[in-house]
C-alpha cells in the first residue's frame, strides 16, 4: 500500500492507537545508565547516547504508536554526529515495523523546498515517510513537498494552526474579508489535498492543528474533511485528552496524536532520584505512560 | 566587536562591499573536474564534492562578500555527510575572516526554537553568526533566536517578504484593520530590535526582505530603521541592481545582498562545454561574477 493517508488509517485500525510518540532527545533529561558515556566538557558522545536513548524509547512504545516523531533541533545541536544518530534512529524505528514523521518544520523558496522535500522525502539517509511543512512563503514553497509525497506516497503536514500559546499572533490574524488567516490556508489545503484522496477518504495533505486549540480544531476539521491532522500540544503543553474529540472525524479516526516529553521523559516522574534510574525502569515507566495515552485518546474518539 | 550590527557595517566598510554569496551546492551544476569521485549510483563521495566545491567559492569570492549564507537544504539531502561538509565549509569559510549566515529558515514552539538557536548560534559545529528565521509560528517561536543572538552578539534575520513568487499569498494579506501582515510583523520587529541597537545604529534583529519587491521594501525600511536587511533575489531570481536603492539607507548601508546560483554557477555562462572546465576556469568565472556583482550594487547604493 503505497498511499500514507491509507497506511495511517489501515495501522490505526490495526494497532487499536491514534498515538504519535516524539523523539525529542535531551540530554539534560536523560538518566545517568544512558549517557554515562558523554563527555561532559566536549560533549562526546552525546549522539551515541541520543541514540541509545531513542532505541529504549522506539522499543517501549512501538506496540502503542503508528508513527515517532523525531523533531530535527535536538538533533542538529549536534551538527553531524546528531545527524547521525537521527539516520540511525529513523533506520531502527522502521526496523520495528513503524512510520517516521520527520518534524522538521521546514520551507523555502521553490528549489530550496524541492531540495529538503528530496532530503525528507526522498530516498536519502534522513528521508522518513512524512514530514512537517511551514506555508508562510507561500504555494510555491509548499508544493514541492506536496508535489514530492504525492509521487512517492507520503505525506507532508502544513502547519495551520500550532500548539504554541502565541500561535494566534499570525496564524489568527483577521483578513479584510473577515476570516482568519488559518481558515483561509485550510480552504486552500482542501484543495490541494483533493487530488490524492486514497481509499480511506484521506489525502497526502494532513495539517498540523494545536490540540490547546479544540474550538479552532472543529472547525478546520469541518473544512478540510480529508486532512489527517497531527496534533501536538497533548500531554506536556497541557492538552488534555478530553479536549481531542472535534479533531477527529465521526468514526474516531484522521488525527493522530503526538506526545513528546510527556512520554519520553515520564521515568522523572517516579521522583529525584530518575537519573540514577535502570534502564529497565525507565523503559517500564515509557511504555506504561504511552499505554496510557493510548488508552485516554482511545476512550475519547471512541476506540476504547 | 562582539555586535552583528556593528560587524556587519565594519565589515562592508572595510571590504567596501555589500554582497554575500549564497552557498546552494547542487550537484548537477557543478563540474566533471570536482565530482569526478562521486558515484553515480550510490551519491558516495557527494558530501566530499560539495566541500571542496564551496572551497573554490570562498577562495573566489572571499574578497568581495562579508558573509556566505550555506543553504540548509542543500546539506541536508546528504544526511550526516552532507552536515559534516556543512561543518568544514562553516569553518573554511571563518577561517577566511568571513561571517557565517546559515539560511535555515527555522521556527517552532518556544523550546524547539530554543534548541535551534543553539544548533545555530551557539558553539555546536554548524553554529555561525547568523541565522535566518520563519515566525509563523509567532513570538514564542522567534523570540529564543533573538534572546540567543543577543546573548551571543550574532543575529537573526527574520522572514518579513519573501523574493519568491508567490510570498503575497500569506505576507500580503490585508488584516481587518487595513495593514498587511508583513507591515504588523515589522513594526513588532522594530520594537524588539530596539533593545540591541549598536554603535552603528544597526540591532541584533534582521529581517529578510526580497530583492524582487522595491516598493515593500520601502515601506518597510521606513517602518524598521534599525534593522539590517537580507535581501535575496538578486541575480537568477530576477532581482536587479537599479531595484536595490529603497533597501539601504541614505548612507547606502543596513543592507546585504545575497546571490547564490547567479555567482557560484557563473562559469555554466562560458558554454556548453562548462561540465569539462578546469577548476582554475571556474573559479576564475565565479570570482569574476562576485566583483561585477559587488560593484553593480556599489553603483545603486553610492559606494562605487
Amino acid at each position: 500500500m503505497n498511499h500514507i493517508g491509507d497506511r495511517l488509517i489501515v495501522e490505526g485500525r490495526r494497532k487499536r492507537t491514534a498515538l504519535v510518540v516524539g523523539l525529542d532527545p535531551d540530554l539534560r533529561y536523560i538518566p545517568d545508565v544512558v549517557r554515562q558515556g558523554v563527555d561532559p566538557e566536549t560533549g562526546e558522545g552525546a549522539a551515541e547516547a541520543i541514540y541509545a536513548f531513542n532505541r529504549i524509547v522506539i522499543d517501549a512504545v512501538a506496540e502503542h504508536v503508528v508513527a515517532v516523531k523525531p523533531q530535527l533541533a535536538y538533533y542538529e545541536i549536534y551538527g553531524a554526529d546528531g545527524i547521525a544518530a537521527l539516520e540511525q534512529t529513523i533506520r531502527y524505528a522502521r526496523s520495528k515495523g513503524l512510520l517516521v514523521l520527520n518534524d522538521a518544520k521546514r520551507g523555502d523558496i521553490g528549489p530550496t523546498s524541492a531540495a529538503y522535500a528530496r532530503a525528507f522525502l526522498g530516498e536519502g539517509p534522513i528521508a522518513g515517510d512524512m514530514v512537517t511543512v511551514n506555508p508562510f512563503l507561500g504555494s510555491d514553497g509548499y508544493m514541492p513537498f506536496i508535489e514530492a509525497a504525492e509521487a512517492a506516497g507520503k505525506g507532508v503536514f502544513v502547519l495551520l494552526k500550532t500548539s504554541n500559546p502565541s500561535s494566534g499572533e499570525l496564524q489568527d490574524l483577521k483578513l479584510g474579508d473577515g476570516d482568519k488567516l488559518y481558515m483561509k490556508l485550510a480552504a486552500e489545503l482542501g484543495r490541494l489535498g483533493a487530488r490524492s484522496v486514497g481509499a480511506h477518504g484521506y489525502s497526502c495533505v494532513g495539517a498540523v492543528v494545536g490540540g490547546t486549540y479544540p474550538e479552532e480544531a472543529a472547525a478546520i476539521r469541518a473544512a478540510l474533511p480529508s486532512a489527517i491532522f497531527l496534533v501536538p500540544g497533548y500531554g506536556a503543553q497541557g492538552g488534555t485528552a478530553e479536549a481531542l474529540r472535534p479533531f477527529f472525524d465521526a468514526r474516531g479516526e484522521g488525527a493522530i496524536i503526538s506526545s513528546s516529553r510527556g512520554i519520553i521523559y515520564a521515568y522523572r516522574n517516579l521522583g529525584e532520584q530518575w537519573p540514577s534510574l535502570s534502564e529497565a525502569e525507565i523503559s517500564l515507566a515509557i511504555g506504561e505512560e504511552a499505554a496510557r495515552a493510548k488508552e485516554a485518546i482511545n476512550a475519547v474518539r471512541g476506540a476504547g
